[in-house]
């Protein structure tokens, strides 16, 4: 894997006086067409050895191109506030923005590849990360981020030799700790480790790069002229069809003002009803019985339960996220309130999803959803959710059959990375009946207080009742984990809805304690 | 000042009851109009004294209204990530954006208070506090947030028996700590120190109501009704002009879709410019001279230092906020790759300040860079800044004569709060003469990858060339402070404007140091 990065490559300093000055306004132009065209961000990751020029090249890009318009990030030891959430969310909170150049000086590989070399995670572990990491890189490729990983590499012996002239300088000593050299020792396991990251997450979408560091001018060069090819050839692929993620992208542009092409794409599984019609909805009575005097008390003796639970020393490790979805009128703020009932105002966040904003439209589509991830101790309650991709996306048509038929498998992954980090996933959708609805909506219409309950979007999504039904089918048995199940709930009588939410939500966080 | 919440205020239930459902109604009714018109916030602060029922009133608020469009935040110790940043910081993050409602549990004051009740400051100290919290408050206010503080009280001998009467009832027990006990041995010097509190922090925009807490019908329903009068009252007043903070918001809003009246506001002191036409920026001589056989040599020892300075062990106890703001075509850009190359990409962000995003016109004029506040040990570059509102805005009319006038104190209070919490804010002023910035501009239009860095503003700026000037010389002279002065750049020799911002920023990092 490294042999071709050991072959001491080398470009001599006149040959790089006379092509740097091209490449520097060639590369000043491509990110100021990129900022011009906000179409996409630039992720640059940066791995590999220490002393391989790492650091050195980072400055360079950022010496040739406008530093105003580039963010770099290093990773040390992570803060409190990141401690408490998944192991990704660090990263998710510096994902560059569509028309800006992020660096990442070590990435979401780094922390594997250091424990599995100095084995403190066995080799089943580390491929799973690695299969983790492979799956969070093709999802940032296929919402159109342009990543670019580019691997330092220095054979043992120069390592060696560089390190030592490092230290020779006092100009540099600082640069060289005594982790370095620790590192070092363990060279050959560093670089089983690091070839088996390389070949194992060099995928189509985003091969990593090996680079010879020894050399400054080839170094610089092969990294500057990659980025440079990189950028020009999807930022003159505008209008045109883009290869990988440039369908995601157009399909994002066109969600933000209106609807993109519903049309299948080639070689995708149809997704078809069942030929019987007997699918989960239709299988579920709506219609259950409750009573106000069985409710009441029921209400009280599980508000009661959730709110010791909330108290619990043991759930102060742990985190919850409630997801409500479910038909329009299906009572999903009132079950929320009869849940936030329970709780201490300052230990939940409701977090009511509608358009995204400026900010999120420039993101790969989850990132909303990641920035509003609870600390320890919290909960956080999702009014709709990520589901809004395989739901009303899909079904008006605001994204591509490409997008939401991804997006089950993203999902799945996000709410495995919140379950492993102890975060407490309950997830809701609540059924009405088409009759029940209608009659809940003319209700809202008399009532005064409620009337601003209903919308013409109401409406309009009663007008698609089947293919919302077949939508929320897709999405249950696609989605429903065993770390982050489905609950259907039947929402004919709002007060048995209200008691099967309380119940589940406080038995899993009974089970997870 | 407590006098008459010690008056054992009562409301009956059976009143409590019949007054409840109404208001209920009509909190959720202003909500819901808040959040459609999104023209303003409401920040709800709770203070008072443990056992008075601030959590039960809080957790009742968010039952009364949709929980779902309510924030509310707890403060207790600080992050790491809050510690390295200015205290003012953990509250600026959180504040709710136009249209929404976040309540504080605890704020501002909750530190200031202990601090004074257990010795740890004196009274001047103190009473600096208190200023800085209602210059604080008053800009909330003149910024539009309808800011409303809630004191909740209890009489010494009120306080002991709810403590006692929370600790008999197991359901409750656990709210009562040992801290609650320490405070209220030293009550008699809380109750001081929160009366000089709510004395002095009560002004005409934002006073402190104080309640009684020891009914829970009387406090529910006073909190209640008075939140809803404050809501209901800015509500109506729409398309009106409102009192306090109305016309800020107008002329915000109007800023957001383009220009706002600019006649001066009756009553303020007119802005000329001197009478003998003398003023900084005449008295620049701005051609300096600078041959690149002196700079080269400058440069790179300027560099060397900063570089070392930027490693220094006691810079990691401080951060750097650079300001640059300068004429079109001064060469900001250029003098910012001068000192970026002196650091390490890692250390530094830049970030260049455009137009407003949608979540930043839903906030507070500042609020868009105290966001980029950086950690210790890094430096924020601002390619533009804070200053836009007394310059661009105020020149081309973005903002009432009202909001810029105040925005000098906002600004200088933002910087005092930077230095006191260890960040180095240098400020520069590059300055070019009118005909040097024609034939920059002239130039850029014909080098081709010069040319994007010329729009169509630029000719229009010129065009406004001595209200510029004016606007310059009256931000300077009210904003050049001994803890953050500005340095005024003769900038028609690039080559010397360059070496005038490194020599200037390395000597105040070394003399912070």
């Amino acid at each position: 894997m490294f042999e071709s990065a050991e072959l001491g490559h080398r470009i001599d300093r006149e040959q790089y006086r006379q092509r740097e000055p091209a490449l520097r306004a060639a590369l000043l132009q491509a990110q100021f067409d990129l900022g011009a065209q906000k179409r996409f961000p630039v992720l640059i990751v940066i791995g590999g050895v220490d002393g391989a020029g790492k650091g050195e090249t980072v400055n360079l890009l950022n010496e040739w191109m406008d530093p105003r318009h580039i963010d770099t990030h290093a990773f040390g030891a992570p803060s409190d506030e990141e401690r408490e959430r998944p192991r990704m969310w660090r990263f998710w909170r510096v994902l560059p923005p569509k028309g800006r150049i992020g660096i990442l000086f070590g990435a979401w590989h780094t922390q594997p590849v250091l424990d599995r070399a100095y084995r403190r995670i066995d080799g089943d572990r580390f491929e799973q990360q690695l299969q983790e990491i492979e799956r969070f890189e093709q999802m940032l490729s296929d919402e159109g981020v342009l990543l670019l990983k580019f691997w330092f590499h220095l054979s043992k012996k120069d390592q060696k030799a560089r390190l030592k002239s490092l230290e020779k300088d006092p100009l540099t000593r600082w640069r060289v700790t005594q982790e370095d050299w620790h590192r070092f020792e363990k060279y050959d396991r560093f670089r089983k480790v690091s070839e088996l990251l390389v070949r194992r997450t060099s995928t189509a979408t985003a091969p990593w790069l090996v680079v010879e560091g020894l050399d400054e001018c080839y170094r610089s060069l092969t990294v500057g002229e990659t980025l440079l090819a990189a950028m020009r050839s999807r930022l003159d692929a505008q209008g045109r069809t883009a290869p990988a993620g440039g369908k995601a992208e157009a399909a994002m542009g066109d969600a933000a003002s209106g609807k993109a092409a519903l049309g299948a794409a080639a070689g995708m599984m149809p997704v078809l009803p069942p030929i019987d019609r007997r699918d989960l909805l239709s299988m579920l009575k709506l219609d259950q019985p409750m009573t106000r005097e069985v409710y009441e008390p029921a209400l009280e003796l599980l508000q009661g339960r959730l709110n010791r639970l909330s108290r619990d020393t043991k759930f102060r490790q742990h985190s919850a996220v409630v997801v409500f979805e479910g038909s329009d009128a299906a009572g999903k703020g009132g079950a929320i309130r009869r849940l936030t009932a329970a709780l201490d105002a300052r230990q939940y966040h409701g977090i009511p999803v509608a358009a995204p904003d400026e900010a999120e439209r420039a993101q790969p589509y989850l990132w909303r959803f990641w920035r509003h991830l609870p600390r320890r101790g919290h909960f956080a309650i999702f009014d709709r959710s990520w589901y809004g991709r395989v739901l009303v996306e899909r079904v008006e048509g605001y994204c591509s059959e490409g997008d939401w038929q991804r997006a089950y498998g993203e999902i799945n992954e996000f709410e495995a990375e919140l379950d492993a980090h102890g975060t407490i996933v309950v997830k809701f959708w609540l059924q009405v009946s088409k009759e029940e609805q209608l009659r809940r909506f003319r209700e809202r219409e008399q009532v005064a207080f409620k009337n601003f309950k209903i919308t013409a979007d109401d409406w309009r999504n009663r007008k698609r009742w089947n293919a919302y039904q077949q939508a929320v089918c897709d999405m249950v048995d696609r989605t429903s984990t065993s770390v982050a199940p489905w609950t259907l709930v039947e929402a004919n009588n709002k007060l048995y809805a209200r008691i099967k939410v309380l119940a589940t939500l406080v038995e899993r966080i009974e089970q997870a304690l």
